[in-house]
């Protein structure tokens, strides 16, 4: 919502700046390594949600930055967002003109530059090793330089809350010199995360006083606070907010984009993005997470898939009341949607909603809910879990209503081998034996895996009599080792999700090995695929 | 440091409460399921620590919990905690004495007892279906009666906060209530955790004002602020906070123990614990995740493994100079530690720093440590992770600085093979063919897994050779699929922890295949156990 015409004049909505840093700061967590594809699909996605800005990296500094800014110049038709450059100010005793990472920053052909400036006196001396003067000129110069080749100007005032406690007068300065030199918002940045929100919100007031600037904030987390003090910098007159998808960054993060947009819009009251894109949050989030290649966090809020779960068997029975009691906002607000768990904490309340969620009226019998209860707890003390895997509780809660497990082949035998060849290939073959529709069938397969051969032999030997299975596509295999903490063996605990183009579905095994966990998961998922096609039970 | 005395009588030291309620509250998380044993673990973690009370769930609402109580009193000698019984008002209409609900909570022998009481006008009218003034009959005469029989008494007010919204008379007069019936703390609660900072510290303020209660808070994370509002209600003058370890809790989770008792003890410089828990804080949150069997959080502000792990190449410079320049506290404050990151961002200086972590010094050879960022950058392409994974980093360095591999065997084919028999039960069996000290060695072994099965082949057929190897054992096992988002085949990632009785060390392999990625990652452990014990290469 926020932009600037050519030339970096405001435009009217310009009135509070909602700018992404997930490119840029967000890439410095542990665990991420962005290609310049990576980039460019995330790019598009910040768009979409339709944050003002999206920080691109630092061109100059690495190659893989410098093509990011030249393709998505290219490539991308940004419908919100202005694409920004990130880069230091000049080099002590240089001329801004003249320094070639300042150049980069223009060759970028951004239309917005973040500079990076000192503002904490101990910093300028160690890091930079120049002298608190030059420093100031360095950023005077710079913010000159670059506003006079037509570009809009941030400057982020690195470590500016610890310098603000150790010199205050030094720190202004600087924000009064980024200011005077024609940066349209200087940005205080908690670099090292060491803040409070009671901290942030009387700094940002004063500075805010006694420099007239249009301030910023860029929050880390390593207090755990991060959304707060983003907010408490708004509450002190900050208009500009620095955050990162999902609060990637360094070390513990930064400021998590979503609460502070979701705090912004939904308990501010305050239009920070375009029309109905809150209601696209939870799949953006989890958009991102997969091209970054992390599993999205489940108990993030808002977006998490946990974030409007319920379990405890007091609140189950209040949401069968008016769910609106037990929820501070509506999910779909944020794209999210109220969840029951099933677990053996949750009760026969738990179990009756569950059980509606899936279109299966039960909550009349309540002999039947007691016998679900008690297998899901016999289950769960065996390694299972159900909360991560709706089908296999829907055939469990299908088989106890129906009187009978759904069955479309029943498993003999099945045997995987997984060769290393001494020139480094990999054999993986399967053989499965079934029963299904009155026949015995064998069936051998080769995979890239065993689990893969497992499945396509399986499908070998089904498809014939299911043509229904062809469509089905595993998507996501999640393999967790449960510990054997209280002296028992260690077990396996497999989660398969699995798609037939129009839905998806996951599923659960557990076994004392990977493959055959992995086996019972395949089993559950074909059965609901088939179940899902309409397909009557034949055994 | 919270404590009473026998008969609930104040203790000096009793101005400051840390309320954990991980047994209870935390144990509302999606995907932790508690045994009683589990119980008695976290329990100790939680009094070794020094907090000041352990809720340790709702005696009488299931057998689980009832059984808690017994057993804690009988196995635990608590030096730091109050064991805490959490339970419900007596019912409308009846007496406190004979409820039967308020007769398990004395029946449970704890010493301090927690109410929940509705101080939401809708919340009495439709999820308790009584009058607002029963709802406050129901508050005094439980508090009262569990006063006569010696218990110290806590009243939740459940979602004071929205309550008070609504309709802040109401609340209030649940507070005077509870308060002037004999309650010692009243514990305002944003159940839904829809509250930010700047709302809770103004209600504290009133509410304190208003009725002169002794206040506590306890907050959900809904909106990612769960740590900034415990603070913000402790800056308005609430003296008890209830948290739980890392946040565990219902939805997105409650406020965070971890980060609260460090925001206390380092930021507002209040003793809340113990002399010296602090510094054992990162090892009892991984220690009570390990119970919870939950992976600890890698992001959890002071606690994660990343909580002080630098990757930016910007900092590492900077952190040659000092570590306090880019660090809000020193780690060893809690008990953590600072970590360069090895990745394709990190560039020299982080090479150098992580070797120098290793003890191995090649800051002096620069076109060593070139050669070593442009085979990480080679191997992080390919799907490595070298970020958690020390042990197969420190052999991949040592190879470039020595010129060749440390090799103790050379692998020249394996195979595993997984057998689901028609009787359900599984056959796992592997051979290698190994060269080693320039013998061909064969060797077959089963195991538990096609993974444990090639590990105890690998040993049969080197433990003669190399009698050191008797000693290690694999302490964890994780697997990753690579999905393949850019068209390329998707790969599988593995990371095996090795212990040998002094020390742990993490290795990493990726292949096509689960099997073949555990088996580098397995050659790995070998090589490096091998390196620790100090036995020489021979190959």
């Amino acid at each position: 919502m926020s932009s600037t015409a050519p030339g970096g004049a405001l435009r009217a909505d310009d009135s509070f700046h909602v700018f992404d840093t997930t490119l840029r700061d967000g890439a410095q967590r542990e665990g991420i390594n962005l290609t310049v594809a990576d980039k460019l699909t995330i790019a598009r996605h910040l768009d979409e949600f339709g944050v003002g800005f999206i920080e691109g990296g630092w061109p100059g500094a690495n190659p893989r930055d410098t093509e990011f800014f030249a393709r998505a110049r290219e490539e991308i038709d940004f419908r919100h967002a202005k694409l920004v450059a990130f880069g230091a100010t000049r080099r002590a005793g240089a001329t801004a003109a003249e320094d070639p990472q300042v150049k980069a920053l223009l060759a970028s052909g951004a239309p917005v530059i973040t500079l990076v400036a000192k503002s904490h006196d101990r910093h300028v001396e160690l890091a930079l090793r120049t002298t608190l003067d030059e420093n100031i000129a360095m950023v005077r110069d710079t913010v000159a330089h670059l506003r006079e080749q037509g570009r809009r100007v941030f400057v982020d005032c690195e470590h500016f809350f610890d310098g603000y406690r150790a010199n205050p007068g030094y720190a202004k300065s600087v924000v009064r010199a980024a200011h005077e030199a024609g940066a349209d918002v200087v940005v205080l940045c908690d670099t090292n995360g060491g803040m409070l929100p009671a901290q942030i919100q009387a700094t940002v007031a004063t500075v805010a006083a006694d420099t007239g600037a249009r301030l910023g904030i860029h929050a880390q987390d390593d207090t755990g606070c991060a959304v707060a003090n983003t907010l408490a910098a708004v509450d002190a007159g900050a208009t500009h907010v620095q955050c990162t998808a999902n609060g990637y960054g360094e070390r513990v993060g930064n400021a998590n984009l979503f609460p502070v947009v979701a705090a912004l819009e939904l308990k501010y009251g305050k239009r920070v993005l375009p029309e109905g894109a809150l209601r696209e949050m939870t799949r953006i989030s989890h958009a991102i997470a997969e091209v970054v290649n992390l599993t999205p966090s489940t108990h993030e809020p808002y977006v998490g898939v946990s974030a409007f779960a319920h379990k405890a068997g007091l609140h189950a029975s209040a949401i069968k009341v008016d769910p609106d009691l037990y929820q501070h906002i509506d999910p779909e607000r944020v794209g999210n949607r109220l969840r029951m768990l099933v677990s053996d904490m949750a009760g026969r309340a738990s179990i009756e909603l569950k059980g509606r969620e899936l279109g299966i009226e039960i909550g009349h019998d309540r002999e039947l809910v007691g016998r679900v209860v008690e297998r899901v707890k016999e289950r769960e003390l065996a390694g299972y879990s159900y909360e991560a895997a709706d089908a296999s509780f829907e055939l469990l809660l299908r088989a106890e209503a129906e009187g009978r497990a759904r069955r479309y082949f029943r498993t003999e035998s099945w045997r995987a081998i997984v060769e290393d060849r001494p020139d480094g290939s990999h054999a993986n073959e399967a053989t499965v034996k079934v029963w299904a529709k009155g026949e015995r069938i064998v069936a051998t397969a080769e995979g890239n895996g065993p689990v893969n051969a497992l499945d396509r032999a399986l499908r070998v030997a089904l498809e014939r009599l299911y043509p229904q299975l062809a469509k089905l596509e595993l998507v996501d295999y999640k393999v967790r080792i449960l510990e054997g903490v209280h002296g028992t063996e260690s077990t396996t605990r497999v989660l398969i999700s699995t798609g037939d183009g129009t839905g998806e579905w996951s599923t659960v095994g557990v076994a004392d090995n990977v493959i055959a966990a992995s086996w019972q998961a395949l089993e559950d998922a074909y059965t609901y695929g088939l179940l899902r096609a309409g397909v009557e039970p034949t055994d």
